[in-house]
């Protein structure tokens, strides 16, 4: 079995690291599109193109199984995707979705996300579908200050202090009861451990990696063997590989000894 | 006389403004690429490709000399860019190093920009055939900041004492004596003030929107004639023209009311 995860650029490399640590028994392939990335500031028909060629090209190396681990792709070309690539497909956003479903009792969700993410209201439309009410929050600040590997650091704590005020402020002007914080941006399981530290405990954190990698299980009812640890995966790259390398093993938790460049046209 | 100038986004429309200032009686095209940005995470090639295609249309729209205000373009493309343009081209990276050629006695300066910046070390090549020394250092946390909005702000205080201090260690460890701080990203002079509050009076802050302006001038030699106030300057963007438009007034420190939106291929 191959599993194909797909990002705009590294932070998907969370999802892939909680699959492997879930899933330890499949073949994983990731791509990065570093060339074509940012997608949260290109226009639905782009990404769609980018998303639907990055697709064909992880089918074409074998994935059987396709977890799009890039919000914007989420949002804005699941259905392009699923067009794309004859394999079963599976995004952030609907996984995160399918989390808050079941963690809320309120039926209030409060979603953190980057700018182009909340401005797709992508998570909303999400989760409205599920009888869920939603307050959303970009948060440009957190994917510079965890790329600057300012994890546990006073001033990424003072900043999420005052991200989750504005957004418990915003879901009382709203007179929105949440019970429950979605984190809409891969790069945010990284500072998971900072963020429940600071909001009240009868908050639950939903870690898109997390709920993502127990979801894709569930599909693909894995039998458990005897397996001896992960295998490497294989890593691809539409542009800057040492970046990606130095980078990412940040996200993956273990080092990437290689990256493979590949072009996929403009 | 038509001057365009050139930007990958918003950033430049601070170099714009400068321009604006001081030399009022000419009239302006702006150019943000922002379907294609960030130029900071793409090669040479397609940093050249993507310059001179910008560079072509800002001349057929009648531009008679062309301002570089995008840092990676400066560095990567400006050979490119004067082949592709038939009209006189200044970049920033020149101009700022320009600038602290002059105001440097111990011919050591520091400059800060952002990674893709400081990965091409452009400044310290220009520095370097002007005879100074260069400590260069990424703050990927600040156009962030900027963009955030948050200029006055304890967050942003914090983060540039932690720069400055690491900045100022990294000139002590090279045995180097700076007097110069040259604030190499479009972004960073809104934030001159609170940078120039942080570090010793004796050290020279300079601000390449600034000392581009005076430097264009110089250039044109223009006559100073009674002139009422700027004229509008006209707008283009690849992309997210409403984007531009919002966030883009905070750059220019006054209002834009129309972008047009163009199509510059990929």
């Amino acid at each position: 079995m191959k599993i194909g995860v797909f990002d705009s650029g590294v932070g998907g490399l969370t999802v892939l690291r909680a699959l492997m640590d879930r899933i330890p028994e499949v073949d994983y392939l990731y791509l990065g599109d570093t060339a074509r990335l940012p997608y949260g500031a290109k226009s639905r028909t782009t990404v769609a193109r980018y998303a639907a060629s990055s697709a064909r090209f992880l089918v074409g190396e074998g994935a059987e199984f396709l977890v799009i681990a890039c919000n914007t792709a989420s949002a804005l070309a699941l259905d392009a995707i699923r067009d794309a690539a004859s394999v079963p497909v599976l995004g952030v956003v609907e996984t995160g979705a399918n989390a808050a479903q079941v963690s809320s009792d309120t039926r209030d969700v409060m979603v953190m996300a980057t700018a182009a993410t909340v401005e797709s209201h992508a998570y909303a439309a999400a989760c409205a579908v599920r009888g869920l009410r939603t307050i959303e929050k970009a948060c440009p600040l957190l994917v510079p200050l965890v790329e600057e590997g300012w994890i546990e650091h006073p001033v990424t704590s003072e900043v999420l202090r005052i991200y989750l005020a504005e957004l418990m402020e915003q879901a009382r002007a709203a007179e929105l009861h949440p019970d429950t914080l979605v984190l809409g941006c891969t790069h945010y399981p990284l500072l998971r451990t900072q963020i429940e530290r600071a909001v009240p405990e009868t908050l639950q954190v939903i870690d898109s990696a997390a709920v993502t990698a127990a979801q894709v299980e569930r599909r693909l009812g894995i039998l458990r063997g005897a397996v001896n640890g992960a295998r490497p995966a294989r890593f691809f790259a539409t542009d800057s590989v040492v970046k990606f390398r130095t980078l990412g093993s940040r996200f993956l938790g273990r080092a990437i000894d290689d990256v493979e460049l590949v072009d996929l046209g403009n």
